[in-house]
Protein backbone atom coordinates (compact mmCIF):
# COMPACT_ATOMS: atom_id res chain seq x y z
CA UNK A 1 0.00 0.00 0.00
CA UNK A 2 1.25 3.31 -0.71
CA UNK A 3 0.23 6.49 0.96
CA UNK A 4 -1.17 9.25 -0.73
CA UNK A 5 1.44 12.42 -0.61
CA UNK A 6 0.84 14.51 2.42
CA UNK A 7 0.66 18.08 1.37
CA UNK A 8 3.03 20.53 3.55
CA UNK A 9 4.79 17.61 5.36
CA UNK A 10 7.15 19.91 6.54
CA UNK A 11 4.83 22.93 7.73
CA UNK A 12 2.63 20.21 9.81
CA UNK A 13 5.90 18.83 11.24
CA UNK A 14 6.89 22.42 12.36
CA UNK A 15 3.34 22.80 13.69
CA UNK A 16 4.42 20.15 16.11
CA UNK A 17 6.55 22.35 18.01
CA UNK A 18 9.35 20.31 19.80
CA UNK A 19 8.04 16.89 18.99
CA UNK A 20 9.80 17.01 15.72
CA UNK A 21 13.51 17.34 16.52
CA UNK A 22 14.87 19.36 12.97
CA UNK A 23 18.19 18.87 13.29
CA UNK A 24 19.07 15.45 15.67
CA UNK A 25 22.46 15.89 14.34
CA UNK A 26 22.72 18.70 16.88
CA UNK A 27 21.73 16.73 20.05
CA UNK A 28 24.43 13.80 19.16
CA UNK A 29 25.41 12.73 23.04
CA UNK A 30 23.20 15.51 24.09
CA UNK A 31 19.58 13.98 23.83
CA UNK A 32 18.96 14.01 27.46
CA UNK A 33 18.89 18.08 27.44
CA UNK A 34 15.37 18.11 25.01
CA UNK A 35 13.66 15.27 27.30
CA UNK A 36 12.00 16.77 31.10
CA UNK A 37 13.75 14.48 33.17
CA UNK A 38 17.38 11.95 32.59
CA UNK A 39 15.99 8.71 31.55
CA UNK A 40 17.74 5.71 29.68
CA UNK A 41 17.28 6.20 26.10
CA UNK A 42 15.53 3.96 23.82
CA UNK A 43 14.91 4.27 20.06
CA UNK A 44 12.58 3.28 17.33
CA UNK A 45 14.10 2.55 13.84
CA UNK A 46 10.92 2.89 10.93
CA UNK A 47 7.90 4.01 13.89
CA UNK A 48 5.28 3.94 10.89
CA UNK A 49 2.52 5.84 12.49
CA UNK A 50 3.73 5.72 15.63
CA UNK A 51 1.11 3.77 17.45
CA UNK A 52 3.56 1.04 18.82
CA UNK A 53 5.92 3.79 20.79
CA UNK A 54 3.22 6.24 22.12
CA UNK A 55 1.80 3.03 24.17
CA UNK A 56 4.95 1.97 25.26
CA UNK A 57 6.11 5.37 26.12
CA UNK A 58 2.76 5.45 28.04
CA UNK A 59 3.80 2.70 30.20
CA UNK A 60 7.36 3.79 30.77
CA UNK A 61 6.92 7.37 31.47
CA UNK A 62 11.24 6.47 33.06
CA UNK A 63 12.48 6.30 29.78
CA UNK A 64 12.99 8.43 26.95
CA UNK A 65 12.00 7.38 23.38
CA UNK A 66 13.25 8.72 19.87
CA UNK A 67 11.29 7.43 16.99
CA UNK A 68 12.68 7.34 13.97
CA UNK A 69 11.10 7.25 10.32
CA UNK A 70 12.22 7.64 6.77
CA UNK A 71 8.85 8.66 5.21
CA UNK A 72 7.79 12.35 6.22
CA UNK A 73 4.46 11.14 5.17
CA UNK A 74 4.22 8.83 7.53
CA UNK A 75 6.26 10.84 10.30
CA UNK A 76 3.83 13.70 9.94
CA UNK A 77 0.59 11.40 11.52
CA UNK A 78 2.80 10.06 14.08
CA UNK A 79 3.63 13.29 15.55
CA UNK A 80 0.10 14.59 15.22
CA UNK A 81 -0.79 11.75 16.72
CA UNK A 82 1.98 12.28 19.85
CA UNK A 83 0.67 16.06 19.64
CA UNK A 84 -2.69 15.13 19.73
CA UNK A 85 -1.66 13.16 23.13
CA UNK A 86 -0.53 14.10 26.77
CA UNK A 87 2.94 12.06 26.02
CA UNK A 88 5.87 13.93 27.33
CA UNK A 89 8.84 10.90 26.77
CA UNK A 90 9.10 10.71 22.94
CA UNK A 91 10.20 12.88 20.58
CA UNK A 92 10.25 12.53 16.75
CA UNK A 93 13.18 12.64 13.66
CA UNK A 94 13.11 12.47 10.11
CA UNK A 95 15.55 9.77 8.86
CA UNK A 96 17.11 6.16 8.26
CA UNK A 97 19.01 3.91 10.14
CA UNK A 98 22.36 5.20 7.41
CA UNK A 99 22.43 8.30 9.75
CA UNK A 100 22.60 6.64 13.48
CA UNK A 101 25.83 7.56 13.63
CA UNK A 102 25.24 11.28 12.99
CA UNK A 103 22.81 11.76 15.63
CA UNK A 104 23.77 9.21 18.71
CA UNK A 105 27.02 9.33 20.55
CA UNK A 106 28.91 5.92 21.01
CA UNK A 107 26.83 3.80 23.69
CA UNK A 108 24.05 6.96 23.98
CA UNK A 109 20.99 4.52 23.55
CA UNK A 110 20.27 1.39 25.81
CA UNK A 111 17.87 -0.21 23.39
CA UNK A 112 16.95 -0.07 19.92
CA UNK A 113 13.56 -1.21 18.58
CA UNK A 114 13.06 -2.91 14.84
CA UNK A 115 9.63 -3.63 13.89
CA UNK A 116 8.36 -4.99 11.00
CA UNK A 117 11.01 -3.76 9.10
CA UNK A 118 11.17 -3.59 5.52
CA UNK A 119 12.17 -7.74 4.36
CA UNK A 120 13.89 -6.29 0.74
CA UNK A 121 13.06 -10.16 -0.33
CA UNK A 122 15.93 -10.25 -3.19
CA UNK A 123 19.06 -11.33 -2.95
CA UNK A 124 20.55 -8.04 -4.65
CA UNK A 125 18.64 -5.90 -1.79
CA UNK A 126 20.15 -7.60 1.13
CA UNK A 127 22.16 -4.47 2.04
CA UNK A 128 18.97 -2.41 3.06
CA UNK A 129 17.84 -5.06 5.62
CA UNK A 130 18.00 -3.35 9.42
CA UNK A 131 19.63 -6.55 10.17
CA UNK A 132 22.30 -6.31 7.50
CA UNK A 133 25.62 -6.31 8.98
CA UNK A 134 26.87 -2.95 8.33
CA UNK A 135 23.80 -1.90 10.53
CA UNK A 136 24.68 -4.10 13.22
CA UNK A 137 28.15 -2.20 13.21
CA UNK A 138 26.67 0.94 13.98
CA UNK A 139 23.67 -0.20 16.58
CA UNK A 140 26.87 -2.11 18.27
CA UNK A 141 28.23 1.26 18.34
CA UNK A 142 25.53 3.71 19.66
CA UNK A 143 24.55 0.40 21.97
CA UNK A 144 25.56 1.01 25.92
CA UNK A 145 27.16 -2.01 27.71
CA UNK A 146 24.22 -4.50 28.23
CA UNK A 147 22.02 -2.58 25.38
CA UNK A 148 19.89 -4.80 23.07
CA UNK A 149 18.13 -4.87 20.20
CA UNK A 150 14.22 -5.87 20.34
CA UNK A 151 13.62 -7.30 16.91
CA UNK A 152 10.31 -8.91 16.15
CA UNK A 153 8.91 -9.14 12.37
CA UNK A 154 6.27 -11.44 10.17
CA UNK A 155 8.57 -12.16 7.85
CA UNK A 156 9.78 -15.77 7.91
CA UNK A 157 12.97 -15.25 5.27
CA UNK A 158 13.78 -12.07 7.45
CA UNK A 159 13.68 -13.46 10.62
CA UNK A 160 15.90 -16.60 9.62
CA UNK A 161 18.81 -13.97 8.21
CA UNK A 162 18.25 -11.76 11.20
CA UNK A 163 18.98 -15.01 13.20
CA UNK A 164 22.16 -16.25 11.09
CA UNK A 165 23.65 -11.93 10.58
CA UNK A 166 23.08 -11.44 14.51
CA UNK A 167 25.34 -14.49 14.95
CA UNK A 168 27.81 -14.24 12.39
CA UNK A 169 28.21 -10.50 13.86
CA UNK A 170 29.29 -11.97 17.12
CA UNK A 171 25.91 -10.68 19.23
CA UNK A 172 24.07 -12.81 21.45
CA UNK A 173 20.57 -13.98 21.72
CA UNK A 174 17.93 -14.15 24.13
CA UNK A 175 14.08 -14.38 24.29
CA UNK A 176 13.72 -16.08 20.71
CA UNK A 177 10.56 -16.97 19.62
CA UNK A 178 8.92 -18.44 16.38
CA UNK A 179 5.55 -17.63 17.42
CA UNK A 180 5.24 -14.15 19.71
CA UNK A 181 1.62 -14.22 19.82
CA UNK A 182 1.37 -17.88 20.92
CA UNK A 183 4.34 -17.87 23.53
CA UNK A 184 4.61 -16.85 27.33
CA UNK A 185 5.96 -13.36 25.93
CA UNK A 186 4.22 -10.82 28.24
CA UNK A 187 3.44 -7.17 27.47
CA UNK A 188 3.29 -7.59 23.72
CA UNK A 189 2.40 -4.02 22.17
CA UNK A 190 1.12 -4.18 18.80
CA UNK A 191 2.06 -2.40 16.36
CA UNK A 192 -0.81 -1.45 13.88
CA UNK A 193 1.22 -3.56 10.92
CA UNK A 194 1.24 -6.51 13.57
CA UNK A 195 -2.66 -5.99 14.44
CA UNK A 196 -3.39 -6.37 10.77
CA UNK A 197 -1.03 -10.21 10.20
CA UNK A 198 -1.60 -11.62 13.37
CA UNK A 199 -5.39 -11.47 12.47
CA UNK A 200 -4.44 -13.16 9.99
CA UNK A 201 -3.03 -15.96 12.08
CA UNK A 202 0.76 -15.29 10.36
CA UNK A 203 3.07 -15.45 13.12
CA UNK A 204 5.17 -13.26 14.44
CA UNK A 205 8.71 -13.83 14.96
CA UNK A 206 10.62 -12.20 17.93
CA UNK A 207 13.89 -12.04 19.28
CA UNK A 208 16.50 -10.13 22.04
CA UNK A 209 20.24 -9.08 20.21
CA UNK A 210 23.12 -7.91 22.16
CA UNK A 211 26.00 -7.20 21.03
CA UNK A 212 29.15 -9.04 22.98
CA UNK A 213 32.15 -7.65 23.59
CA UNK A 214 34.95 -8.22 20.51
CA UNK A 215 36.94 -11.23 21.56
CA UNK B 1 3.68 -45.61 16.00
CA UNK B 2 4.70 -47.95 18.24
CA UNK B 3 6.92 -50.87 16.74
CA UNK B 4 6.28 -54.38 17.53
CA UNK B 5 8.77 -55.89 19.49
CA UNK B 6 11.50 -57.30 17.71
CA UNK B 7 12.23 -60.93 19.35
CA UNK B 8 15.69 -61.60 20.27
CA UNK B 9 17.06 -57.93 19.54
CA UNK B 10 20.20 -59.40 21.43
CA UNK B 11 20.69 -62.63 19.11
CA UNK B 12 20.39 -60.81 16.20
CA UNK B 13 23.12 -57.70 17.13
CA UNK B 14 25.60 -60.31 18.41
CA UNK B 15 25.23 -61.81 14.55
CA UNK B 16 26.29 -58.59 13.29
CA UNK B 17 30.08 -58.89 14.22
CA UNK B 18 32.03 -56.14 15.28
CA UNK B 19 29.56 -53.59 13.67
CA UNK B 20 27.37 -53.31 17.16
CA UNK B 21 29.74 -52.31 19.85
CA UNK B 22 28.64 -54.28 23.40
CA UNK B 23 30.65 -52.42 25.43
CA UNK B 24 31.22 -48.99 24.18
CA UNK B 25 32.45 -47.44 27.69
CA UNK B 26 35.59 -49.94 27.17
CA UNK B 27 36.11 -47.68 23.82
CA UNK B 28 36.63 -44.76 25.95
CA UNK B 29 39.34 -42.44 24.30
CA UNK B 30 40.18 -45.69 21.83
CA UNK B 31 37.00 -45.53 19.41
CA UNK B 32 39.87 -45.21 16.47
CA UNK B 33 41.24 -48.16 17.58
CA UNK B 34 38.12 -50.42 16.20
CA UNK B 35 37.85 -48.38 12.59
CA UNK B 36 40.35 -49.59 9.53
CA UNK B 37 41.66 -46.38 9.83
CA UNK B 38 42.30 -43.23 11.75
CA UNK B 39 39.61 -40.42 10.41
CA UNK B 40 37.14 -37.46 12.43
CA UNK B 41 34.88 -39.12 14.73
CA UNK B 42 31.01 -37.95 14.24
CA UNK B 43 28.40 -39.55 16.02
CA UNK B 44 24.84 -39.41 15.70
CA UNK B 45 22.30 -39.62 18.57
CA UNK B 46 18.90 -41.16 17.81
CA UNK B 47 20.16 -43.20 14.81
CA UNK B 48 17.10 -44.85 14.16
CA UNK B 49 16.46 -47.18 11.32
CA UNK B 50 19.91 -45.83 10.66
CA UNK B 51 19.04 -44.82 6.57
CA UNK B 52 20.66 -41.39 7.36
CA UNK B 53 23.75 -42.23 9.04
CA UNK B 54 24.64 -44.98 6.02
CA UNK B 55 24.31 -42.47 3.04
CA UNK B 56 26.30 -40.85 5.01
CA UNK B 57 29.45 -42.71 5.79
CA UNK B 58 29.17 -43.97 2.51
CA UNK B 59 29.39 -40.52 0.93
CA UNK B 60 32.35 -39.79 3.85
CA UNK B 61 34.63 -42.58 3.89
CA UNK B 62 37.49 -40.43 5.73
CA UNK B 63 34.84 -39.98 8.38
CA UNK B 64 34.42 -42.42 11.42
CA UNK B 65 30.62 -42.78 12.70
CA UNK B 66 28.89 -44.18 15.63
CA UNK B 67 25.32 -43.82 15.68
CA UNK B 68 23.63 -44.12 18.79
CA UNK B 69 20.12 -45.66 19.76
CA UNK B 70 18.27 -46.25 22.73
CA UNK B 71 15.50 -48.24 21.23
CA UNK B 72 17.36 -51.92 20.73
CA UNK B 73 14.03 -52.88 18.55
CA UNK B 74 15.15 -49.87 16.38
CA UNK B 75 18.92 -50.75 16.57
CA UNK B 76 18.84 -54.30 15.31
CA UNK B 77 17.27 -52.61 12.04
CA UNK B 78 19.96 -50.20 11.56
CA UNK B 79 22.79 -53.04 12.02
CA UNK B 80 21.24 -55.13 9.71
CA UNK B 81 20.97 -53.14 7.54
CA UNK B 82 24.57 -51.93 7.67
CA UNK B 83 25.15 -55.51 7.82
CA UNK B 84 24.33 -55.99 4.53
CA UNK B 85 26.60 -53.28 3.08
CA UNK B 86 29.77 -52.86 2.48
CA UNK B 87 30.18 -49.70 4.80
CA UNK B 88 33.30 -49.54 6.90
CA UNK B 89 33.63 -47.03 8.92
CA UNK B 90 30.45 -46.87 11.02
CA UNK B 91 29.93 -48.55 14.65
CA UNK B 92 27.23 -49.06 16.24
CA UNK B 93 25.77 -48.76 19.97
CA UNK B 94 22.84 -49.15 22.39
CA UNK B 95 22.26 -46.34 24.73
CA UNK B 96 21.35 -42.66 25.16
CA UNK B 97 22.48 -39.38 26.04
CA UNK B 98 23.08 -39.72 29.21
CA UNK B 99 26.19 -41.99 29.01
CA UNK B 100 28.04 -40.33 26.36
CA UNK B 101 30.44 -39.25 28.75
CA UNK B 102 31.07 -42.36 29.53
CA UNK B 103 31.49 -43.57 26.19
CA UNK B 104 33.95 -40.54 24.86
CA UNK B 105 36.47 -39.08 26.13
CA UNK B 106 36.87 -35.21 26.23
CA UNK B 107 37.15 -33.98 23.02
CA UNK B 108 36.80 -37.09 21.00
CA UNK B 109 34.38 -36.03 18.84
CA UNK B 110 34.48 -33.61 16.01
CA UNK B 111 30.69 -33.54 15.17
CA UNK B 112 27.56 -34.59 16.88
CA UNK B 113 24.49 -35.09 14.63
CA UNK B 114 20.58 -34.43 16.38
CA UNK B 115 17.97 -35.73 13.95
CA UNK B 116 14.47 -35.23 15.00
CA UNK B 117 15.01 -35.58 18.51
CA UNK B 118 11.81 -36.41 20.59
CA UNK B 119 10.56 -33.35 21.25
CA UNK B 120 9.08 -33.93 24.43
CA UNK B 121 6.16 -31.36 24.33
CA UNK B 122 4.72 -30.72 27.81
CA UNK B 123 7.16 -28.56 30.19
CA UNK B 124 7.54 -30.71 33.01
CA UNK B 125 9.28 -32.94 30.18
CA UNK B 126 11.89 -30.47 28.90
CA UNK B 127 14.48 -31.78 30.66
CA UNK B 128 14.32 -34.81 28.38
CA UNK B 129 15.12 -32.66 25.24
CA UNK B 130 17.99 -33.34 23.98
CA UNK B 131 19.14 -29.76 23.67
CA UNK B 132 18.54 -28.93 27.28
CA UNK B 133 21.35 -27.83 28.52
CA UNK B 134 22.37 -30.78 30.63
CA UNK B 135 22.85 -32.60 27.63
CA UNK B 136 24.88 -28.98 26.22
CA UNK B 137 27.14 -29.25 28.64
CA UNK B 138 27.78 -33.16 27.82
CA UNK B 139 28.28 -32.15 24.58
CA UNK B 140 30.67 -29.46 25.19
CA UNK B 141 33.07 -32.08 26.77
CA UNK B 142 32.95 -34.75 24.30
CA UNK B 143 33.19 -32.02 21.12
CA UNK B 144 36.74 -31.34 19.93
CA UNK B 145 37.98 -27.84 19.62
CA UNK B 146 35.63 -26.10 16.61
CA UNK B 147 33.43 -29.52 16.61
CA UNK B 148 29.75 -28.77 16.08
CA UNK B 149 26.34 -30.28 16.96
CA UNK B 150 24.60 -30.77 13.36
CA UNK B 151 20.87 -29.97 14.58
CA UNK B 152 17.45 -30.61 12.50
CA UNK B 153 14.15 -31.17 13.31
CA UNK B 154 10.14 -30.63 11.94
CA UNK B 155 8.92 -29.75 15.58
CA UNK B 156 8.63 -25.87 15.68
CA UNK B 157 8.80 -25.54 19.37
CA UNK B 158 11.85 -27.70 19.76
CA UNK B 159 13.45 -25.65 17.47
CA UNK B 160 12.33 -22.26 19.16
CA UNK B 161 13.31 -24.16 22.28
CA UNK B 162 16.84 -25.21 20.83
CA UNK B 163 17.66 -21.52 19.41
CA UNK B 164 17.13 -20.59 23.09
CA UNK B 165 19.07 -23.40 24.86
CA UNK B 166 22.07 -22.87 22.90
CA UNK B 167 22.02 -19.25 22.84
CA UNK B 168 21.70 -19.22 26.55
CA UNK B 169 24.54 -21.85 27.67
CA UNK B 170 27.31 -20.03 25.49
CA UNK B 171 27.10 -21.75 21.74
CA UNK B 172 27.47 -19.69 18.62
CA UNK B 173 25.16 -20.72 15.57
CA UNK B 174 25.34 -20.75 12.18
CA UNK B 175 23.44 -21.63 9.07
CA UNK B 176 20.41 -21.54 10.46
CA UNK B 177 17.81 -22.12 8.59
CA UNK B 178 13.32 -21.82 9.32
CA UNK B 179 12.54 -24.63 5.68
CA UNK B 180 15.48 -26.40 5.11
CA UNK B 181 13.84 -28.10 1.60
CA UNK B 182 13.48 -24.66 0.40
CA UNK B 183 17.23 -23.28 1.15
CA UNK B 184 20.38 -23.06 -0.35
CA UNK B 185 21.85 -25.74 2.27
CA UNK B 186 23.26 -28.19 -0.39
CA UNK B 187 23.94 -31.61 0.43
CA UNK B 188 20.99 -32.97 3.14
CA UNK B 189 20.55 -36.24 3.74
CA UNK B 190 16.78 -36.75 4.46
CA UNK B 191 16.35 -39.56 7.41
CA UNK B 192 13.16 -41.65 7.10
CA UNK B 193 11.19 -39.75 9.34
CA UNK B 194 12.44 -36.52 7.38
CA UNK B 195 10.94 -37.70 3.86
CA UNK B 196 7.53 -38.67 4.97
CA UNK B 197 7.12 -35.29 6.77
CA UNK B 198 8.45 -33.05 3.86
CA UNK B 199 6.06 -35.19 1.51
CA UNK B 200 3.54 -33.12 3.21
CA UNK B 201 4.86 -29.62 2.82
CA UNK B 202 6.19 -29.41 6.43
CA UNK B 203 9.08 -26.63 7.02
CA UNK B 204 12.49 -28.75 8.03
CA UNK B 205 14.52 -26.62 10.83
CA UNK B 206 18.40 -26.68 10.65
CA UNK B 207 21.13 -25.53 12.65
CA UNK B 208 24.84 -26.05 13.83
CA UNK B 209 25.94 -25.00 16.72
CA UNK B 210 29.90 -25.09 18.18
CA UNK B 211 30.47 -24.71 22.01
CA UNK B 212 32.00 -21.05 22.80
CA UNK B 213 35.13 -21.04 24.70
CA UNK B 214 33.84 -19.90 28.64
CA UNK B 215 34.74 -16.32 29.01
Amino acid sequence: MRMRKKKNGDIRLQSCGSLWVQNPADLKGKWQSVFEKTAPLHIEIGCGKGGFIMQLAAQNPDINYVAIEKSIDVLVLAVEKAKNSDIKNVKYILGDAFFLLDVFEKSECERIYLNFSDPWPKNRQSKRRLTYHTFLEIYRAILSKNGHIYFKTDNKNLFEFSLNSFCENNYSLRNITLDLHNSSYEGNIMTEYEKLFSEQGMPIYRLEARPMANA
